[in-house]
């Protein structure tokens, strides 16, 4: 706790772990995802702030939310939940933590390392959001991490209200977290990108994939994914990796190849 | 359709198209698989040929078929369906061939290219088989090729009582088809080993990232990989992929993180 912390007297309602009126800072996919989960689930938000007010006008009338000109008017809220880019973080979370306490919804910024008037924290739900594709929050799991103790459980008892699965992780730990979140979904979507491309120069549909995409990822769920792994690297088939080396035009994805292959080879030792 | 084909009589059942009694080659995930998939539509297995003569035995008893000590067995079969790996393939075919049409389940392998007596073909299912882990067919696309148009029919007739999704498919495209499946399944599955060590290195859970997964495909249902793509390289925020490089300890890793990202880079022209 800061010296400063220490001279702001807490909400009333934050020092019951309640959070009652929510302000909002953004209007991108996350900002969106987060206000219809939480009003699905009866939470009221006072209001939303947006530097684009384009976007912000969409939100504010999608959601009937009322869209607050200046960040003075979070001095009425509880919790500011900033669903901001990781750039614009370092000046606007001090500058909001002077009205709330405050949460960025980001997996990789330290935020305990800015300068803060009331708390401040992180509220991270680990999961990709699409623009017009709904996303059930039930089970997905949603890190915390704050700069009060009181402030750690007003934010669970929060995330409790969206999903079941609500774990305090510190920054250090969010960020390997961030980083295995990023193999799994970045990569995994390029390479489906990197296939498609290729399926579509060779005038073959994309939607031939869907099966073996959709199991892929299912029999994970039983099966650890160093056991589950099949195909040329895995059984050192040097004879396919050629031909498909070969077969590949686009040297981003032939450097790729390379790379998976020699990484499945070392992995299962056939270096 | 080559010198010999011409002399050897075609059997009743193939004129017609039809497929009557099956027999299989090989006793590992494939095997497994198809002939739980074909058991279950009713169709019968004359019988079962393997080298590796435990899983031969173990498959013959679960699905009660007759295990085939010799080749010359298969005589007396419609179609032999060899589930071998590529490598046994440019010996095995030629002398399957003399007893019966034979195809096998190869994505790769040029098969028509090899000496047949009688017809030869391809009859690809494109998913992913997993020991102990049940498959549906309905929906699974499977690739027929065939070195006569009449066993090319009895195929397509055959794997059409397994799926609704039956497609003639040339050598050139089904290996194009296999390279992209090896992108979709084999390099997916590596990145989850990948994204798992580097969480238990951490002591963070895998399952953390399960429904991160689900959704990362799920999403490719409706929205093209190349709109759905996220993330530090896709906004070209190369702070943070600097951090994670640093994060990275395996080398094998670290370089597929660096291709990755320039990959993705140059993918949205921020090269």
């Amino acid at each position: 706790m800061s010296f400063i912390d220490f001279f702001v007297l807490p909400r009333i309602s934050l020092t019951f772990g309640i959070v009652k009126k929510i302000g909002i800072v953004g209007s991108g996919n996350v900002a969106t995802h987060l206000v219809a989960a939480l009003q699905n689930k009866g939470i009221i938000i006072a209001g939303l702030y947006s530097r684009n007010s384009t976007s912000g006008k969409a939100i504010s009338a999608r959601f009937q939310i009322p869209l607050f000109e200046t960040m003075e008017a979070f001095n009425a809220v509880d919790v500011i939940i900033a669903c901001v880019s990781d750039d614009a973080i370092p000046v606007l979370i001090p500058e909001l933590a002077k009205y709330a306490p405050t949460v960025t919804t980001s997996g990789t910024v330290d935020v305990l390392a800015f300068q803060h008037t009331h708390p401040i924290g992180v509220f991270y739900p680990l999961q990709t959001f699409t623009k017009d594709r709904a996303v059930t929050f039930d089970q997905l799991p949603i890190f915390i991490e704050a700069s009060t103790p009181t402030f750690a459980d007003a934010l669970q008892t929060l995330a409790l209200k969206l999903s079941s699965e609500v774990h305090l992780l510190a920054a250090d730990k969010r960020k390997e977290l961030h980083l295995a979140a990023v193999l799994v979904n970045n990569f995994t979507n390029h390479l489906m990108t990197l296939a498609k491309n290729q399926l579509e120069a060779n005038h073959l549909p994309f939607s031939w994939l869907q099966p073996l995409l959709k199991e892929t990822v299912s029999k994970i769920e039983t099966i650890p994914p160093f056991d589950a792994q099949t195909g040329p690297a895995r059984r050192n088939d040097q004879q396919t990796i050629d031909a498909h080396i070969a077969l590949i035009k686009n040297d981003q994805l032939k450097q790729l190849y390379i790379q998976f292959s020699k990484s499945i080879q070392t992995t299962y030792n056939h270096d």
